[in-house]
């Protein structure tokens, strides 16, 4: 016994992330990428009113940001029609997982999600010592009845569901999450991500009231918002379950700078709506650069599409490997079938120019190999 | 038992913060402070670079950041001749703490630390499960042997000790603390705060070698950088440890910008050396101030200082309540008989005018009240 010894759970927890940074690939590779489309990152970039905000605010970072995040919990409120209670906030939403698990999680709890969704909140759950249920996808999309029935066989603590999902971009109506969550069992707790919900067809999106106790819903700043980089995400749920995270979050975690450009992003409609309208052309760009290479690519609600390459995991691996060495940063689903396709993030003209250049060649290279 | 209910740790958590923020002290008293003199931030602001680095990558916070901050933690690494994999990076101190104690600490472990000193280090432990030990000040400061006897005696896994001191300001040289590791006991691990350390002298900073298993160092640009609102702290210690880190954290938490301006603000050393001389000058200037009014001031390693009010606590808690009335916003050690003492952080000349004006006021309504 050392000194260095860690705690049952972290000692038991693998070493391996949940993703690579492309930075990282960008050492590996000893270049930079010539077109960024693999993290679903927003390329047409954050209101000019955020980035002079936050420009403006740089010389202010002497201060701590405000712990209650005051201004924007308020702002995010009266978007939303729902109480300042009833909205926390945290450094991504990827932050917000890992403080729900903790604050829910007994170690041992099963947690229900689909096989091949989202890593990070797998990540947070065996950190915190939870038993990884999963359900398959179903044509491509997770499956709202087979995760409720798999969490009340399982007597589930939590399960996730991702609307409109990722990695597939696929989407279910709201009245069918709506109905799904009457069978949820009375101990389980659904999680909603809804990251990519700005994109999304209006009627995909559920009406839940936010004190119904059966679900908690995620939002994020990184995707529409185009702020990745700036690490707000929010929760919206009953205040009861949103006053927890009081308890445990890291109460001046979140920037100060990024909180005065999250508002301003949030006030600035006009730019969200022409945001929409990129991310649409760019889902058509990239169908279309698909269709000329004799692929299909999935039908998205999201800021990236998922192409079919036609056959198998390897097939689409040797691709996007081809990508890579031509500077094209694309990730791909992590299992089959999904893994047939590479999944794209829409970007500006340029870089989808590049991408249409690069395709074909990784095409026949993965071919020839 | 509802949906709602949390964890066993979790539930058995107060709902209050370590840090009531100054922003929500405006909001209660309806107006701005005047001056910003409570958090120990630095008003002396960050390097202009880093200003003008974080102004400049506000455009492209729609990417994510570095989740291993690569080109900050090989610039951190050369300038303290580590290694890199000694390193690791986090949303401030507060954020590794949690970290810490999260990835050693087993529910039910003992922690020692000092009665008085920093709450949110406590908030981490009991957010873990940990049972907090607490030794008495003496003399105004952290007392390493009797933290080290103290976790001898109740087997603790770890122990907290600050050099500098916060609230008090006071330190001890490296070498004492050096001798003091020597009892460290077998199964204790000492995480020694030095969010300070740039304020303090030389001899204060104890030589250790990274690889030494029994310590592992909290350092920040919060502080000397005048970063607060950025969220960059970061650990050094041995490899096996600091790798631990990469098991649990957030690996996007870090703000892109962020990361930006703290690699820019380490490499303008004439700024740090320009705000140590500012902080000097202001620890001098409120060592006058205190004086003016009869009050004495403590010495001081740090960016604040400790001025003894010259009764109890309830008497520094008038003077506090009476300068927050005025718009001063200063804070105060929370346990006898160090709460004496009002907390006052070096800040610029204009803002010690306006304490300047304001104490004597205080003074003189809180002896009348």
């Amino acid at each position: 016994m050392t000194r260095l010894r860690f705690a049952p759970i972290p000692a038991g927890l693998p070493a391996t992330v949940p993703f690579t940074g492309p930075e990282t690939l960008e050492r590996r590779r000893g270049a930079a990428f010539r077109a960024r489309l693999g993290a679903n990152e927003n390329g047409f970039g954050p209101s000019p009113r955020a980035i002079e905000a936050m420009a403006r605010a740089s010389a202010e970072v002497w201060k701590y940001g405000d712990p209650d995040s005051h201004d924007l919990r308020e702002a995010l409120a009266s978007h939303h029609g729902v109480a300042p209670g009833q909205i926390t906030l945290g450094e991504g939403i990827d932050g917000l997982l890992g403080l729900l698990v903790r604050l829910t999680l007994t170690p041992g709890d099963t947690v229900v999600t689909s096989e091949g969704a989202y890593p990070t909140f797998n990540y947070h759950v065996a950190g915190f010592g939870g038993q990884l249920h999963k359900v398959a996808y179903r044509d491509d999309a997770e499956d709202p009845e087979a995760l409720i029935g798999a969490a009340r066989k399982t007597d589930a603590r939590l399960v996730y569901l991702a609307n409109p999902d990722n990695p597939m971009g696929s989407w279910h109506p709201g009245k069918r999450i709506e109905r799904a969550l009457d069978d949820l069992p009375e101990a389980t707790l659904l999680l909603l991500d809804e990251a990519y919900a700005e994109f999304a067809p209006d009627d995909a999106i559920p009406r839940i009231d936010p004190e119904d106790d059966r679900v908690i819903r995620f939002r994020t700043f990184s995707k529409a918002y185009g702020m990745a980089g700036a690490r707000i995400g929010y929760a919206i749920g009953p205040a009861e379950l949103i006053a927890g995270f009081d308890r445990i979050r890291n109460h001046f975690g979140i920037n100060r700078t990024a909180q005065i450009g999250a508002l301003a992003a949030l006030e600035d409609k006009a730019w969200l709506d022409e945001t929409r309208r990129n991310v649409s052309d760019a889902r058509d760009r990239i169908a279309a650069i698909a269709s000329e290479n004799g692929l299909s690519a999935l039908s998205s609600a999201t800021n990236f599409v998922a192409v079919d390459c036609g056959a198998d995991g390897d097939f689409a691996r040797k691709v996007l490997s081809a990508l890579t060495e031509q500077g094209v940063f694309v990730r791909m689903p992590g299992v089959a079938p999904m893994d047939r396709c590479i999944r794209i993030s829409c970007g500006p003209a340029a870089e989808l120019d590049i991408l249409a250049e690069a395709l074909p060649i990784a095409l026949s290279q993965a071919r020839a190999s």
